[in-house]
């Protein structure tokens, strides 16, 4: 399907050189004032050729409204939003008309609808992304009012250089402020060194981001199959190229024994009760601690390199292709949007889904 | 929700010290002959007291099925499984009445719901996957007669020590030949010894299960959300402990280049066409590939030991707290059939999925 | 599928002639304190073989709670509720194992699934709906205890005999004081005489049954699709043997003209706005207005009646048929608990539904 | 919910002034060649300005694809469709802004979400219909194509001026011969001399849609909840201004005697195996017979007649109300390709769950 949410339910459209990218949510809060200029913000940092180490492609992304907005306001009605397509350039893409592009899901989705819109991958573009990011975008508004809750993405690693952020102590400005979207000014250049040169070799890079969510309340997530964790991980995954999820710990949580792990408590020279420790990430049993949730993604190098490879077309040979038009050899200073997206829409769902509790009297 | 599943729907119930525990099947295909020896069989591999390594309660685990049943065939109705409770000893838990155990789910229950039932764990215990278990045999029968599937689970780590097993040449024997399931024999021994001394200390001990699924025909997942990936990470991340997720070359493939990382294709001496690799994991763009499907998951070091620990009480003050009863060192051996039911439960709902496609003359 | 609700999610499952009957309710609202005589009273309402006018079969209909309850309170989890079977005589069913009777599903689930349990109608036997007064009973108490409503159903005609209640005046003991269940004494034993009289020829008849649900709130239900009137009718459409619903002013509605049928307000003699009428029934675009909610239901006569009829058999031949065994000649009086327990469990729902909302600062 | 459908779902938006109203399709078979002529066809018959009977607005409701279909066909991607606002006169509407007209949602809306789009209705009014028209022509389209099915409705009264229609011999070209949508030719011209006195005295008036579905083949539906039948009665009373819903014998049937009722077979003088009647109106327990599906849907006399009317505005006082503008005096002959879409989209959706059964060896 090309929904999520239980409750604040988004619908996607769209394919990569069609009339438009959309989504429709369905079950947004009613009476939200909504800043437009923070989605396009959005928007914007997920969007291409925002600078060299990015594909030089200038999608404009402009945001258009089309329901559910009443003198600035949410109405609790569908909410759609859209971004018409600019700058397309189809015949860069009839070459892969007929063949299958290795890392790419032309084979996959021929085999599953026996058609596809080949042009610049349909709807397996990462261009569809943009409409998860207009809708968690609105998501980030709601519990930026309601809750206090900050949303925050950052580039972890690039290769093997790797950052060791403390996610506790950045903003967005130091995320913003480098073209790598890595907050250690000094790690930053030298992914940014790593990038240039393997898009000198016509090569391509993966990564790693890790994202935090700061100020969420305790009692979020369901019991058994919509534990937090566990939709948060669908949300990762569901992300193009992505193949590796971890809460807290994570893997290396694997190497410690119990005594270390559990989070104990402590009172601080306040008197407040404190964790003194976070390493199951901020849930337990699927349901938020309170804590901050701390997760991160991994992607695989872009699958579009600019390095002859064999693949096999429709009628099933062998052929050799390479790839033309503009790639980016690294889509990690992109990819932070979407993981706050994932995590933004996978919390306001359960924002939402705890309030249809019915507790009496509470 | 205590659901999972689109067309397989899947709905389970049932607390650790309550009658019963159970699974109900919405969506469960007709005329499918069913095996209740390989059910009971898979419910025996979670279940605990198998050996030294697990813990000494004997729940008997005996299956019994409601509805949906009929002169030994599923008749598409709901099919309802239950194992109901035996050798309960709630006096173990009534220390656990007013505190949160560290590392468990006891104050996030309250948090979200005013009320829990604190008898061994109520409905956070692990012992609710025993249901899920139950329909994933169900679905493994399926899938094993209509497509011939397998899914297979081993332990790939315990702690530090780590087993590299080739997915391809393992069978249910060689995972089922110690009490560990490490079909390394060698590094099994490692591990139980690892395991009896963490034991010994009183301590638990994390690990990680690998997992393959066979002979998954290509076409199978969906674009954007419900990517089998997506899915997948899912139901892993929903199993009690587990902390991380990874498909094909996960973390690791962060650290390659886009033109290793890509799984070309080559003609065999036979003259069919493969994939060189699969890096991929089997799937592209959310969809099988026809490729195995290859996934670990991370669990975290079980929360029930018995060194002495700092917590709160439900009064909010800080109080010492140590484990009695029968406890886990190392969960990793009963999780083998957990991580396989994640999988197995996510590609039958596909299986289905696509089957509603609806394509015009086929 | 066996499931209904968004929130307050019921799955029923069980046969006729199967080992239990029951219904797991995924997100039923904690710390509810559940009258089980309550609930055990509603299931012998519906319960067969309550007087002459109904089949003499004796189903105890015990309830059983499997999960979910916790000290006589809800926990939040899947409350699990089951009736185990008692006083089944297969062999009445024996002579339909080959042949499809006339107004029943046997053909049709034959039709769909290739297989089906015969057994007294197996899935399709209305004694499946004792799982969903099991749950309704659930939803009773809780909207009783959160806002007052109050819903009750009584039998308006049966055939040409009918009986013009006015809602507003009746109560449940009126509903119970006689075996009809309508609450005018006099046609009560009009109908009364006219079911025997169907019963001594060995034919069955059918009626209307009306039901009203008073201090619903304003507010409840969602626009477009699941209007509060839609999913009445759904849940009204979907018992057994019902042909037809309406709200409000119905079928009757259509002949009046838009200045009579719109109900206006005026002032009354405190000072209180109120309604000049209720011809919607309750709902304005799928929205609840505060007035009662009122619907009525037609049942078609019973299928099984002892009259001999020509049907077809599985080798699609021709055959004659003539019931066997113990059959209902009129089940009005039963199914006034079912559709209370419709207009239940759709209240229910919406209820919880517009608790998720999420409005900032309400 | 703004969705409907379980594979093939829907999701509507849009205001009747806001820029456009839509619909996403998600779940729609793949390869399907769409004939937009015959969506902007349907679209042309619910759309007002027709003729004399209905509102003189000119809507021109130009249908628009924005994404889900390449080269001419679907491709299983999400179908999106829309029609962009026109000839919109917000200022009819401004005094209705401060009140809530009778009849209407507009207090009912600002009771749910304390915020309305009070231009025209909004979200409520009857423009979003047109969103599930596209949609169901789509439905349509494949049905039509895949088993021949014809879905066609007429207008069966209007007051009490009521027609018989024998649905089994009447064609669309019948159904479109005169404005009111009446195939008895009779009927129809006191159907629309009734109308354009109703209209001269500035009120309105109602009536019943009669609609059936041809070719329908034989085990589509689901046991208990999702009945046939109870998805159809939902799908209608989700209608605006719908009041009551029959299927078959509807409220009739009540009067009839069991061995009357019953759908007995013969064989004819083909040797064919028949039914000798459809009582039952084309399923039994939720599943289709093979026969015709044959439904009526009362729909309520207009809400926006021109007679003054008593009302309360925002403040909670008492205040006059006269709309102004343009209103039909009667939808009917518009409402009859709306019921058609229920019809149309509830059948597609089962269609589509039925292929979803995975029986083994089929």
């Amino acid at each position: 399907m090309n929904q999520s949410g239980h409750i604040f339910r988004i619908t996607t459209f769209g394919e990569s050189h069609g009339p438009a990218i959309g989504v429709v949510i369905d079950g947004c809060p009613p009476q939200l004032k909504l800043d437009l200029d923070r989605i396009q913000f959005d928007l914007n940092r997920r969007r291409p050729g925002q600078n060299a180490l990015s594909t030089p492609r200038q999608e404009r992304d402009q945001l258009e409204v089309l329901s559910g907005l009443f003198e600035g306001k949410t109405t609790g009605m569908p909410l759609t939003m859209i971004i018409k397509q600019e700058d397309v350039k189809s015949q860069h893409y009839d070459t892969t008309k007929d063949l299958f592009r290795p890392g790419h899901a032309d084979k996959t989705y021929q085999a599953r609808y026996g058609i596809r819109d080949y042009r610049g991958g349909g709807r397996a573009s990462a261009r569809e992304t943009a409409a998860r990011v207009m809708a968690a975008s609105v998501a980030r508004q709601y519990l930026q009012q309601r809750y206090g809750i900050e949303v925050l993405g950052w580039v972890e690693s690039v290769g093997k250089i790797k950052a060791h952020i403390d996610s506790r102590s950045i903003t967005l400005a130091d995320v913003e402020s480098n073209a790598i979207r890595c907050p250690n000014q000094e790690i930053a250049k030298q992914m940014e060194d790593l990038i240039l040169s393997v898009k000198k070799e016509g090569d391509s890079i993966g990564g790693v981001i890790g994202c935090v969510a700061k100020n969420v309340p305790e009692g979020l997530g369901s019991p058994v199959f919509d534990k937090l964790e566990a939709d948060l991980a669908k949300a990762c995954l569901s992300l193009p190229a992505s193949k590796g999820f971890e809460i807290g710990s994570g893997f290396e949580g694997t190497l410690m024994k119990g005594s270390a792990h559990n989070d104990q408590w402590f009172e601080d020279e306040n008197g407040d009760l404190q964790y003194q420790s976070n390493h199951a990430g901020g849930t337990l049993g699927g349901i938020s601690t309170g804590q901050d949730i701390e997760i991160t993604v991994a992607f695989k190098p872009v699958s579009s390199h600019f390095k002859l490879q064999k693949t096999i077309n429709m009628r099933g040979e062998i052929q050799e292709f390479q790839n033309q038009g503009r790639h980016d050899p690294c889509v990690l200073s992109r990819a932070v949007v979407l993981v706050e997206s994932a995590m933004l829409l996978t919390i306001m769902d359960h924002v939402l889904r705890k309030d249809a509790l019915g507790i009496l009297n509470p």
